[in-house]
């Protein structure tokens, strides 16, 4: 089930490759250098120089003495607790960060609203850069950072985010310079893609689609453990799978795209007359969904004739999805996972509908922080496949 | 590159992974006992009883010796011409045979022209299995078998071929009788998967889409390398994508799905009035492939056309596959093929009007025998997989 980012694989020393697998090796317990040796497949000499490398770094330490007949063998074991994986999260409203150990324990979290395209690709990365510095105990071994784009994960490029008004933004290398860490630490990827990973790690599936509901549309597929990216790395955009031919006129020129009845705004104008408080952007994504899941409960038929119009579409996309990609798991994440109450249920209709292999559908149990979740799965995976990774930072 | 069956992966000895490792390390050319050890990461020691094994199954032999100072090493090599890679097709109108060395080189081929869906499932595979032990010249090493339906490929079961009407078909216990090869040196695979597969190993692209026209459509994912299946195996099914509101209602409910307009009989209606020879099923689909260019050619307006809405019919279809899975490359299959000259540029004008990534799309330089292709490679893969998978065959 490791994931690590597609930049410079291939390209880490065997020196580096066995630090990586002494360091997977001791994540199921504690190890002498003989099992360690066995286990990894390298010779015994070469292990005290592997281990006093990692130590170095503050990855691995002593463990006390394997009892048995003869010598006694010194256990070594993983130090992961003061390794800090660092995820943080970009979207149009709001900037988040979270700090994990490697084991996955969160140390740290915080979120901020802030009108990220208002403030513009430099202001919107020393903000964010403060809001890590405020979270970290110390320098992290690893970051990945969720975009609301298109990423070109190889080059830790943001290509495009409609929602941000952000082309071709350099996110690693600006947030090494201000973060002090090494570029090649820092992956970037697709809030949906990130997602999709962090309810795979949860167990929800193996062949996992995430379809992430926000101010745009987005999806993510996870097979067997591994972010499927195509070839530029735009895999799983279903924004503009046709859904309704009578529909409204899509920025891309044709018309009834799922973007037009999936985003949130186009459900919120489904579900209000212009002026009504549900419009208010200053409520947030998660303001203005409460107040929709609050009116759907009152019995207002006007919103839940919205939301169950939103659950037809993102049905009939994902039959064509399905038939793709044959998920077991189809997870309905950001905005929808909220309103999973009354989504799943429609979804279900439209795909059981379907002459093919059809999918369980549910809503994502890690609700909007999924993406920020699966960024710091990443994070703490990409320092497991390669330890050196952030070398420089944690000098 | 490697690609294997889904079938009893992770099941193999330590033993098996050896000389499974062994065998692929011989691929590149001789090597010495030393180099092996070296090369495999296995200890000197295990070595000669290793290709021991591997000779008494016709894998390897002797290949004189390596020059140098002091004692001169014995060199072994891939022994790859007399081993049997065994490829069979079935199509609704004909059976297919091809066997292949382990280096890919075709040593026979044959096809019959059979109704298979008159013949039924048993004496299908019994018409068949005369074909291939008609071009075998000894017995198989490796098996695969390509079926115009949904594979179940880990439990190597047919669960359904419209075209054939059958249902839940064990093609792989049933064609192991007739052979008397073990059942797991068989795999069965969907013939859109396979001609994907053999497009990826001929270095059409990295991330390839393969569309494969015949009775049914379908559609096969190769990812650096390897087949994506999906949770059941029927991952790339595409032909209930909707590509027109307003067309023919489809056998699965719907209307205007891809399957509607996309199959060759729809294509042969919309080219010419009933009772027209195009519409003759004894021409098979080559004769009335054949047919349709040498109207086009000839001017023929209504073949034109039919032909040009095909592609787009294609085009719209594919936008959506291109947006889900980001391929590099989309391959036109099938009797989509032989019509590239007038497929390959509507295709190309709906992938342009997307506002996401886009593809390259070309023909099939294989046509109708890619499916054969990539099953012959998928035979040959598996042994280097497991070279004792088919080890009650070669005794």
């Amino acid at each position: 089930m490791a994931v690590t980012g597609t930049r410079r694989a291939g390209s880490a020393s065997p020196r580096t490759a066995n630090l990586a697998a002494v360091l997977r090796a001791l994540r199921t317990g504690p190890l002498s250098r003989t099992q360690l040796a066995a286990r990894c497949g390298i010779a015994k000499s070469a292990v005290p120089g592997l281990l006093t490398e990692l130590a170095e770094r503050g990855l691995v330490r002593p463990a006390g003495v394997l009892p048995g007949n003869g010598r006694p063998s010194r256990l070594v074991e993983l130090h992961g607790e003061d390794a800090y994986a660092l995820a943080l999260g970009i979207e149009a409203d709001r900037l988040s960060a979270l700090v994990t150990d490697l084991s996955g324990r969160v140390l740290a979290e915080r979120t901020e609203a802030v009108d990220v395209a208002a403030l513009g690709l430099p202001a919107g990365m020393d903000e964010l850069a403060r809001l890590a510095q405020a979270v970290l105990p110390g320098p992290p071994v690893g970051v990945a950072i969720s975009v609301p784009g298109l990423v070109d994960s190889a080059a830790a490029v943001l290509r495009f985010a409609p929602a941000l008004r952000w082309r071709d933004a350099e996110i690693a290398g600006l947030m090494a310079a201000r973060l002090a860490v090494p570029a090649a630490a820092i992956a970037v990827d697709n809030d949906a893609n990130l997602g999709a990973l962090a309810e795979s790690v949860a167990g929800t599936g193996t062949e996992l689609f995430y379809l992430g509901g926000g101010t745009a549309v987005g999806g993510g597929f996870v097979s067997g453990g591994t972010i499927l990216r195509g070839a530029r790395g735009f895999a799983g955009e279903v924004g503009h799978i046709a859904v309704d031919p009578s529909g409204e006129r899509c920025t891309c020129g044709r018309t009834g795209c799922l973007e037009t009845k999936a985003n949130l705004a186009a459900v919120l104008r489904a579900a209000a007359a212009p002026g009504d408080p549900l419009h208010d952007p200053s409520a947030g994504v998660e303001g203005r969904v409460a107040l929709l899941k609050d009116r759907i409960r009152r019995g207002d038929q006007r919103t839940a004739t919205a939301v169950h119009e939103l659950g037809v579409a993102l049905g009939i996309a994902l039959s064509t999805v399905v038939d793709v990609l044959d998920p077991d798991v189809v997870v309905l994440g950001g905005y929808f996972a909220e309103l999973g109450e009354w989504l799943v249920e429609p979804v279900r209709v439209e795909l059981a509908a379907r002459p093919l292999g059809q999918a369980r559908v549910v809503a994502s149990g890690l609700g909007l922080r999924a993406p920020l979740r699966g960024a710091a799965h990443l994070a703490a995976e990409r320092l497991f496949a390669n330890p050196t990774l952030a070398e420089e930072a944690t000098v």
